[in-house]
């Protein structure tokens, strides 16, 4: 009856129904959801239905709702279900998620929500937030099975019987040695197919690929994406297991990634979303503006200098924005392609050289074209061929210079180890602005006889 | 042994292997490898050695390594290994990477690669290349293993065995009735958990959550991102069973669409990465800047209908360029912000008002602060306040409507169904340029008897 209703109309039927008491019938509802849409569905209710909607749901169901909200709700369950739910949700939680959870909170938070917790499931919690932040160790969880090679396909499944309430999200059964030293993996599928008699060694994949407690989240997502796994697991240096990354957790990373490298080429601050308050959003962005309205002042000293140069050939004024408005515009596309390039490859020295290369190339062809255009625009306009001549020549060079400008800050950047995400599109277009007036006035002033 | 080995040490290892005619050596090293593997491998081998290496891949393995490769490359392959085996591979291709590899070639290639196919999977193509690109149906595959809801277990179990090829790469069973219309769903988990005599309909979930065959690959990213699902079943206007789509295919489209934001933003043309040969690169970007060149020129002209204006007071032109920057730069940072939003929300009317709203009041805050603070600078720089006070003046008025502009434009465009692709950052900067320019002077015209 429910698959036809959105989960809007699930949620007012809910509230109605809590309002009469009639909790069973929300209990029957709920059995058929899945955690996002019990989470949904939980972001919908106001308030005052909350605590009443939360009773309803089992240790379990409660659990899988909370690994689907963001820290701020989860916060706002956890006190609304009090201090004994709070603590068996932490125990069941996976690790990574409860990591995320408590990284947002303060310490003395943090040491209070860890000291309620089984002793076992709070050091491996411990032991995650160890892990510096984006490093395979940091979003690993520890919700596996692993089996030794001596068990028969029988005992392994009896196994995954045991840890039923984890094993609904895996897709692998993991083998190690005595020492926890990951020999081989066997899918759900090997099992299948398999004899109950047969042993987990002769069934099992063996040239296993994994992935370091250090390695950067972004690799990890690399190794899943390009082999197609749904999982990978976690080794330390001795090849001992650690824990196992999954597939829906990649996705995130991925679109993670991506919104960073947009947050790099708009010069946005940090995580502004729809939801973001106008003065959080403001002063994530302002830094960046205001060192920008320095550099930009910087552009304005520059013109003061060439004063005499205008005052003599006021039209030179007029070409002013459309120079620098152009080179910051190429620079900006070549950091694109350079930023989401650095992503997905990791560059040596050869490669760096082509790409310099071939960005040079491409400002050569992009500046000579649109040079000779806008030297005839130039020209038809003001009547003055000398004048348009030095608008296209100018143009010719701080489309090149702009154009690698925005290859190689990146790359030198990233080369440093800076902190990539210096190289905004904000700081490359203002750097061009500034590049680009100092050639363009440089070149008129140079040719200043000719065009009176 | 090979553990330990890289795949450039292995693709060394194997071209000796092949130039001693070793060939049954070379079969055991492939035997170990992932499909991603073997095809990282084949592109390393110079073009003299690849015809020996793929005649020692059995067509199970061909197939599995010709889907990791890109169109170009599967091309390649399919002229060095002749008619028949290609018709082998690409009877059994997963049809969604089979439609993508038909897609890049021209028709007359196309039809002559699907006549010499199945009947019955080439008509599963063409099927498949009917439905728009980027829908749920473009995308899907056909390697899915439906099973009625009166089987066994066991029943379940010999039917995977009867489709063992295929069976690896998927995680569910989805159960149908006799007009292929979609009424449960079976996890292997499920079936290791279950008696062999229990019946389907008993362990089967009911509440499957499916996905049309023209819902937008995003929603379809969103759906399977939301609920971590591995794969999601596509069904037609009847709930008809179509196909599949599984978590790998999805991380692709997260990563493309994240790419496509990344071109929107940079006004890059599409498809530009490290490979890309100078003179595509060049002309992919030249279109946008060709049109902004056009609208630069207007900012020209604006300019210049205030000749006198910059003639009495040289001054204000030094401080054009930092307000054009500065109005583009706000711009660009609220386009990101709903450019990024729009793929991960879909956006109600009220919540338009309230995203406009936020950035008005982000752009009062920002244009406040960095007005103030360049009216000062300007003050002490020119020592002439009435001019400081134009300039700060005119920034918080720009940056209030660049702001405005970089949310509004992008919004009105998506509310048109215009390609939003148009709303570029290069496109919002140049605008803002265009209006700031118009302001600035406009403003000092008003007040230019106070500025002499």
């Amino acid at each position: 009856m429910n698959r036809e209703l959105s989960i809007e109309q699930l949620g007012s039927e809910i509230i109605r129904l809590i309002e009469k008491n009639r909790t069973s019938e929300v209990v029957l509802i709920i059995e058929e959801l899945q955690p996002y849409d019990i989470a949904t569905l939980f972001e919908l209710l106001p308030g005052e239905h909350r605590p009443a909607f939360l009773d309803l749901l089992d240790i379990i169901t409660l659990t899988d709702m909370v690994e689907e909200l963001d820290s701020e709700e989860q916060y706002d369950v956890f006190s609304l279900i009090g201090t004994q739910r709070t603590t068996e949700v932490m125990d069941r939680m996976d690790n990574d998620d409860l990591a995320s959870f408590l990284g947002s909170l303060t310490n003395e938070e943090k040491d209070a929500f860890l000291s309620s917790m089984d002793l076992l499931e709070s050091t491996a919690v411990r032991q995650l937030m160890n892990y510096p932040p984006e490093t395979a160790g940091r979003i690993m969880n520890n919700r596996y099975v692993w089996i030794p090679q001596h068990y028969t396909v029988r005992e392994a499944i009896d196994k995954i019987r045991d840890f039923a309430d984890i094993s609904e999200a895996i897709s692998y059964l993991y083998v190690i040695d005595e020492d926890k030293r990951l020999l081989g993996v066997v899918s759900y599928r090997d099992l299948i197919l398999a004899k109950l008699d047969d042993r987990i060694h002769q069934i099992m994949y063996t040239r296993v690929i994994s992935v370091t407690v250090d390695m950067d989240q972004e690799k990890v997502a690399d190794v899943i994406r390009n082999y197609d796994f749904l999982a990978v697991p976690v080794v330390d240096e001795n090849n001992k297991l650690t824990g196992i990354i999954t597939v829906d957790d990649i996705i995130d990373i991925v679109i993670d990634e991506a919104n960073e490298d947009i947050e790099k080429l708009s010069g946005n601050g940090r995580d502004i979303d729809f939801d973001t308050k106008p003065t959080v959003a403001a002063f994530r962005r302002l830094p960046w503006l205001v060192a920008l309205l320095f550099i930009g002042m910087i552009s304005g000293t520059i013109i003061s200098r060439f004063e005499d140069t205008i005052n003599q050939i006021v039209a030179l004024a007029f070409f002013m924005p459309m120079i620098a408005g152009m080179t910051g515009n190429t620079g900006t596309q070549s950091l694109a392609v350079v930023v989401r390039g650095l992503i997905s490859k990791e560059l040596k020295g050869k490669d760096v050289l082509r790409l310099v290369r071939r960005e040079l190339f491409v400002g050569v062809i992009i500046g000579l074209i649109c040079g000779v255009l806008v030297t005839l625009l130039a020209y038809f306009w003001q009547g003055n061929l000398m004048l348009g001549f030095v608008v296209g020549l100018s143009l010719v060079v701080t489309l090149i210079i702009g154009t690698i400008a925005g290859t190689v800050i990146p790359l030198l950047l990233n080369k440093l180890k800076v902190d990539p995400a210096v190289a905004s599109g904000p700081l490359i277009t203002t750097l061009n602005d500034v590049l680009s007036l100092f050639i363009y006035f440089g070149l008129a002033t140079l040719f200043i006889s000719y065009l009176i």
